[in-house]
């Protein structure tokens, strides 16, 4: 973990570098003086960039994750290759220099490749680091395109939007101001129309901020509208079955507490399990990382069941792939009198309680097994069980039974040797008539 | 069901003086007349907000539901501790305190955590309080952003949006119907442009407002979108199914006739059903409140049929649990002379007549039961049988009769002895030679 | 169908009148001249609406659709009652009754459930009703709020929007325009600003419009979203799938040839079933009905192969619900030299090419039928098949032989009394060694 | 592939003649002069229209892909039937011809058509061909309406757009650049207000642009949402479910070692299969294709297997059709002492380790194969195996092997004769006691 949090803070300090950087040098780009005295920050700035790369680089040859999800390697060479090392003698921002500069904007690239790393291999949820990242995004081609504008407005003078808002002579803080305002104006589409072009390349060019704004904003609108859907989507999935099956039943005219008790269900499956079905990506899983899953879910049963402690590791993998879980409500009769029965059932969490013609005989905890008896008998069942609490339980059906028993007829000696003291319960039970 | 009413009118008292006290909040920190003259107020729906926060702790405490919803302690800390106790002696509104109200605008987590809870928890349509949640938050932010604007102008006066509107020394509340105007203007990005900022904060601001307005208005775009489709959910399954058949039939050129009774029985199906595929959402629930469910929705075969009514409880529930639903259009045939016939069918509504040779013979209704004869004879049926309307049937196949039979021999005892009126019918159409 | 046109018909007719009706209204209730003199087209409008609730109340007492679509009952009561019958001796559109009037506004209801019920119901497609819905909509809101508006104008005279813009004098008509023109200025969020509130109550209303345009816009965005997904659905199912299969194939390096051939299967697959599995939706379809469907698609089938002419219905139905269809492309083996065979095969379509060695022996053909004497005999086929074209195969396999052969002996004695040509020219091949 | 790349630079220069057709024509139409200059140019674009139309229709003839897709031919000849032949004598652009050529304008279909068929069978990515159709359409929509408004602000003179905003006298450059600004300010509903209608007719014109534009502004976010959605569908599939997974753990306090292991995997696995779960789609493929496509994929395993170089066509198909492919993660336990054995399996990437009580006995990598001597003895394993590194592996159950053995009885000689180095090496193992 200790790695982890090192690779974080060196992100962050790249991802903050690129930002501050490609912010500094589209300002200096456009106001001389800026440039003039920024000119150190701005090659300290670079350094970092540079180290950046040049770390991920190496860390690419030796199988990292990057190489992968560049795309666009040409556009970070442009972004990154020392540029003034080539007019070593001139003096910076003067002359053509400055539009090698404006190469690094293409650092845009960079700072996409660092925060999708982040999105896809970070701890973190990634919803709000998509968020993030749109945000970064927009930031930055708002402040590109204000600073556009404001050229445009220097370029044009006279018959310049800033000759028209009065503003030639202001201070270049203040135009700046001026730009962003109108730019973002234009790209939320708001469009006051206090700042219009004057000039037909500003007419031109706004028509231009117009389409990418507009683009832009349908593409911001179309990931809010997905993340909107994946934020909540194991909640609305939770939701849209409750309410789904609740609205069926309520037209069935079935009573409200069934409903109420249905939806209470629902409601807590789905804090227990967050809607992840787990059945489904467990299978999907490569069997023998499956397989150390369930040893861990399966956790609190192998320490509190002795046949789980005392079974061999082949055996164990066995029985937890056969084991199915079921979550069950409180109330609910989750084995009956006169039934016959086909399985082996193990609590994990909750209580219930053994009745028999209506009278409680014990209680069951987590632990406690039950259904041995009914099911290698073939015998019908003479007590029930009724939950007190939200259960967890896993059963183990006769068929899988029989057929681990073929391969490990050990299972049967464990079960009998390793006498819980809930085994030794259901024995008594068991000789007082009340088979479970 | 009355403790849910008291739960609703608690909740809806909590909301409303939650959004008063906002609104009031915000108003009295720019206006501080209205500040003094609403103090006691204030003080009042304070109160209900505390106790509203106070019972839902102790039911937190008592495993409630809200614990796991907050996320924001902190902000409902912030927003609901009593700040002025620090203050007591100073008069509310002047000095350091008015800052220290203005934390109670954090209220806005403390009403999204009400409403969220009437969503997940309450009987109605999740989507209309979805819609109430989204309407509530855009009319707080919307109030808090106009009180914000408002302010600027009062600070910037001479150079503000008010003195360029020449609203400066109009009534407070001209000025705020224009600073709401505004920010609707602003954040729905109509933008007419006919209130402009003046000053540098101004225009800043105004970005801001943009931005989160345009931020805003995608997120609503993405959940009404989520919602329309959610809505119609049911409708539009039903529908894009029935589409995709009929003109699939239609290109492969399949009679009219047959076509329009395809989409009329889907239109049936979902109208009864509401698209609610029974079988996976019973599979979904643990065993014991499916057999709950089940038990409900077959409550009029239990009731017609003799079968069921003797059964013990065991076996009902084996049998509820090896029953299919099958939901047929009327002129179909549901049994063919000469035809193999491999399970038993009880009808649980709608109307049907026994056929031989083109010839009607009788007719069958709701609790009536068919198939005995040839399932367990294993000869082809000598008659037929062709709906007269839309039936709900019930069918038991030949493998789970046999499996169940096996552990539960009386089945057998049981469908002989309790010759229902139709059992005898069918008799006699068997000694006639018509065995269906 | 002559049926369904008439009420084709009849609903057209209604929509024209309600619509029409509702414009005339809106009109009439703020321009009170238009009023006076479009009286008696407004009764004979409202002749047609009522006939038309009459005509469905009658329907939905006979068991039709209407009934469980209106939804608001009281609203189509409030709409459509005539309440002049209460003020018979006043003229109209003066003193109370014009806002009694008014409620015929509530008619956008009606048209809405006539709409509804053409999308649901219709053989047309449902996504051009759908956005002619929210066309209408669209028209009758921008309608109703541009007579507000126009009213607004009227009431406050000097100091309304119509005296800033030196509309006041006008004539109607142009007033009415420009209303309109900044109803859907405001409601497209566009907001020019050349026509803006002047009045308090101006602002409050055009806030209101705004929000309402804005949210109504986010349902066209959702709605329109969910259209775009729904009416490519088919095309975009296939080539999605298509795409990331030959996107998976490219990058594993597979010969481009193969990715070419996999490619335009999809497409032809596409072309030929538009996307519509067939065995998932005849699985959804009750029994009887599915038989009917699947006796129209194998209609071909039927008529050229003997076996099906000449079977008995049930053991017909039997072998349709066996079957299963494949669609091959070109240039593929359907059988191999050297094969062992577990089914019989039937073309339904194109055509392909028996090889043994590398030598075609004969020609194959729809009607065709292959694997009989591999299968019955158990031993390898000596002879393969190649497909020239797209065929279309239907498959019996060995084990739902058996099976049917159990109940319905009669199946063998058909196969080989009903030697079509093709079974002679097996017979021939076969006794020449090239077994099928 | 030649003929695809011939195909490719048709259709590119077909849409970039019909893109600059439809740009003069409207240009033309509004502005006669231009109409005069351009006039052999117009017809040699016209010229390369016909070309491509005729072209198509005759391959279309042959079978081609078109005829399905074309939707409206009406508007596709009414776009392109020479209509100057019937006024051979009057000069174009003046009198009755002008409007004929508007008629060229539905030639919007026809770039249509041809984008359709790139998307459909290209094989460049579809999300970027779909943007660049909408795109295409974007700008002639655009420009049309440019056109449009130009040609109004000419027919009204004095009391037009362009006269209010002194544009009358301009040159019709600068006049174009003005429509075409107004168009996109108001088609993007940014909306300045700095150009406004002037004349009733405008005020109308206007807005219809509004309508039509926020109509088509909501098209474009519904296909850029489903872009968005489809573009990173397989990401976002991968990454949704290595996140919900990861929570789900996370909750469940799994130690962090086994979360990120599982993270890891996600990740490695999406890079190597890019989401593309191999089993789905080849069933979805007919079965000869499936076997050719199976073949490919396995090149590796037939080339280093002697078991699949040596064995028959038809054997080598069964064995494919029942090879199970497996990725495993390094340092998974594979195989376990004292496990029960029930398939053969075959590494065909990656590398593993052969493990006896924590002893290393022998490396195995692609091209080895383990698990015949446990299973084919019935006799649990005494070695492991665990991975070193990624792995992909194909497993052939017991009951398979069985199944194809009793057709194919040449499979036992096969797997003894053919001994591999590692088979030997297995053989030895085993008789030292490591049976895996």
């Amino acid at each position: 973990m200790g790695r982890n949090r090192w690779e974080g803070v060196r992100d962050g300090v790249a991802i903050v570098a690129i930002f501050t950087s490609m912010v500094m040098v589209a300002l200096a780009l456009v106001i001389p003086e800026l440039g003039q005295r920024w000119l150190p920050w701005l090659y300290l700035l670079d350094l970092l960039c540079w180290a950046d790369l040049v770390y991920r680089a190496l860390r690419a040859r030796q199988g990292g994750y990057l190489e992968s999800m560049q795309g666009s390697k040409l556009a970070l060479l442009l972004a990154t290759a020392p540029w003034e090392l080539l007019f070593v003698t001139t003096p910076m921002i003067e002359g053509a220099l400055p539009w090698l500069w404006a190469l690094r904007l293409f650092r845009l690239f960079q700072i996409n490749v660092l925060l999708l790393r982040l999105q896809l291999l970070g701890l973190q949820r990634s919803g709000s680091i998509h968020l993030f990242r749109l945000l970064i995004n927009i930031a930055l081609i708002s402040h590109l395109l204000a600073c556009s504008w404001l050229l445009l407005g220097y370029l044009a003078e006279d018959s310049s939007w800033l000759a028209k808002t009065e503003l030639l002579d202001a201070e270049s803080q203040r135009q700046y101001i001026r730009a962003l305002y109108w730019t973002i104006t234009t790209m939320t589409t708001v469009g006051y129309g206090d700042i219009t072009p004057a000039h037909d390349v500003e007419f031109l060019f706004s028509a231009g901020v117009m389409l990418v704004g507009a683009s832009f904003y349908a593409y911001v609108i179309g990931n809010v509208a997905l993340l909107v859907g994946q934020l909540n989507a194991s909640r609305n999935q939770y939701y849209q079955q409750a309410q789904q099956v609740s609205e069926y039943l309520y037209e069935q005219q079935a009573p409200p507490a069934l409903i109420q008790r249905i939806k209470a269900y629902y409601f807590h499956r789905w804090r227990r399990y967050n809607s992840v079905s787990r059945a489904s990506w467990l299978d999907d899983l490569p069997h023998s990382l499956a397989v150390e899953v369930k040893t861990f879910l399966a956790r609190r049963l192998i320490e509190q069941v002795p046949l789980f402690q005392q079974a061999s590791e082949p055996l164990r993998e066995q029985l937890l792939d056969a084991l199915e879980l079921e979550y069950v409500a409180p109330q609910c009769q989750v084995a009956r009198e006169g039934e016959y029965n086909e399985q082996l059932s193990f609590i994990l969490e909750g209580s219930m309680r053994v009745v028999q013609g209506g009278e409680t005989l014990a209680m069951f905890g987590p632990g406690d097994e039950y259904g041995l008896h009914s099911m290698t008998s073939g015998e019908r069942r003479t007590a029930g069980l009724v939950t007190d609490s939200y259960c967890e339980l896993m059963h183990l059906s006769q068929t899988d039974y029989d057929r681990i028993q073929q391969h490990y007829p050990e299972i049967k000696t464990l079960l009998e040797q390793a006498l819980s003291d809930n085994l030794a319960e259901l024995d008594r039970l068991n000789q007082q008539g009340a088979r479970l």
